[in-house]
Formats: structure tokens, sequence, C-alpha cells
């Protein structure tokens, strides 16, 4: 086996696990994001998914970005904001986001607080897709999308 | 396409999430467990996974069983205790827990408090085998494990 299993038991402190490192999230260096760390919580070869833990600081977010894989969103510490389509809602803890298949997506820590959340994603995916300027604007031409892009 | 969509957003009020069903958790009237609740947060056709969070009274425990697939555990409320093979352990409120193919394992909720956690598990999988009476004395072979089913 490539990968090697997990112990059975990790305790959670302070928003860090037993054994898991934690990165910070560069996946292109042309993707704008800002102070995002992840964490690999579940990789297993015998699971058809993996659970990651992505957090940012105050005034972090996430690569606005779409692609062909799901995502299966549960908050876990503070509150925040997350785009969806042409939605943009308010993420407090535990709350639950479904992001279909290429539908544009960010998450913002907009309350002067610090926004975690776990994510269920497939094993084998896509890489993501950024806007073109095009499609920036076109986006921008919502007023609470463009509020929130800003913000 | 046979399930429906989730919506984008589902808020969280006091374990229970918008539009999810809490259901009694029984598989099989043979199953010996006591007062479990489930509710599945994902199950999508796109996804390889589900998210379900179980949650028990004081009190309450999962079956003890194994099976070929793997549970990737989050601990979410409450403290209780875990049987993983022949460990026996504290499970506090984020912690996680692994539990390998074919490994025998059961929740209890032994703290005078609820016990919930998420388990993340392969959408198509096989049937949980319960222990006959021969292996449930082997079980009860070890004091810890004993004291644990006892509890």
């Amino acid at each position: 086996m490539d990968i090697e299993p997990q112990p059975g038991f990790r305790a959670f402190r302070d928003y860090r696990w037993d054994g898991v490192a934690c990165l910070p999230y560069k996946q292109d260096a042309s993707a704008p994001f800002k102070a995002i760390s992840r964490q690999v919580l579940f990789a297993e070869p015998k699971l058809g998914c993996e659970l990651r833990y992505f957090e940012m600081p105050a005034g972090g977010f996430s690569t606005l970005e779409r692609h062909e894989h799901m995502h299966a969103v549960r908050s876990l510490r503070g509150r925040g904001h997350c785009r969806l389509g042409e939605q943009v809602r308010t993420v407090r803890p535990y709350d639950l986001v479904t992001i279909p298949s290429w539908t544009w997506h960010q998450f913002r820590a907009t309350q002067g607080e610090p926004l975690g959340f776990l994510c269920m994603v497939n094993a084998v995916r896509d890489k993501p897709q950024l806007p073109s300027g095009q499609e920036l604007a076109a986006l921008r031409s919502n007023p609470a999308v463009a509020a929130f892009l800003a913000s």
C-alpha cells in the first residue's frame, strides 16, 4: 500500500488534529486566495471520498472557482459568507452547503473572526477552473455578488 | 435523476439540519443497539461517499459490528467511549476515529451526556456482521473490552 494507514484515534486540539499536517493552500500560483490553510483528515485508499478541513483568519477567502466535481461542505468554526452561483449567504457553525457541479463558489471570513469548514470531495476529481476577465465582469453584474467579491 | 438534489444551504439548529429527516437507526431487528438516531447530511449521486450524523442520549450505544467497508468518523457532540478492535478509548468532540475493514467497533455514551458523531462511508457498501456467541465470548476475554461492553 502506498498510503500509510491512519492510526485509529487522532485527538483534536484547537482546530488541529494529531498527526495531521496543516498546509498552506496553494494549488496554483495564479489562483487568487488569501491565508487559507488545509488539513486532510481522511484520505484512505478504500474510501471514495476525502475529508478536508479548510480554515482562514478574519479577512481570508478561498479561490473563486468552479469544476465538475461536487463539494459537500459542513462549516465548523466561526461565521462568514459563501457565494454559491447567484446566491450569497451567511454561513454559521455546522451549517451545510452543497456545491453542485460547475457552480462558481467562494468562502469569505467577513465577520471579523476565523472561518473553518469541512469539505467532503471525491478522491478522483478534475482540476478547478478560474473565471476569465469576461466571466468575472458578468459575475459582478449581480450587486450582491459584487459586494461580496469586494468585501 | 432519482435522488432529489439538495438545496444549496441548510441551516443547523440544535443538532438538527433543515430538510434532513432524523430517523431511528434500525437496520436489522436482530442488531442490538440503544436509542441511536441517524441523519443523512449528504447522499449525492455524484459523490462516492455519504456523510451521516449519529447521536445517542446518555447511556445509548451503537451496534457492535464489523464489515468490509471502512468508517471515517469525526465526533461532534459530547464525550463517550469507542471500542475499536482491542482498544477502548475516550472520544471527545472533534476527535477523529478511523475504523478499518473487518474491525469490531462500537460507540457508547458512557459519560452521562449525549454522544454524536459524523460518519463518512462509501455509498456502495456491504452489510455489517454481528458477533456470534463464540466471538462475543472471545471479545469479552479482554478486561477493558468486557468493562466497556458492560457499561
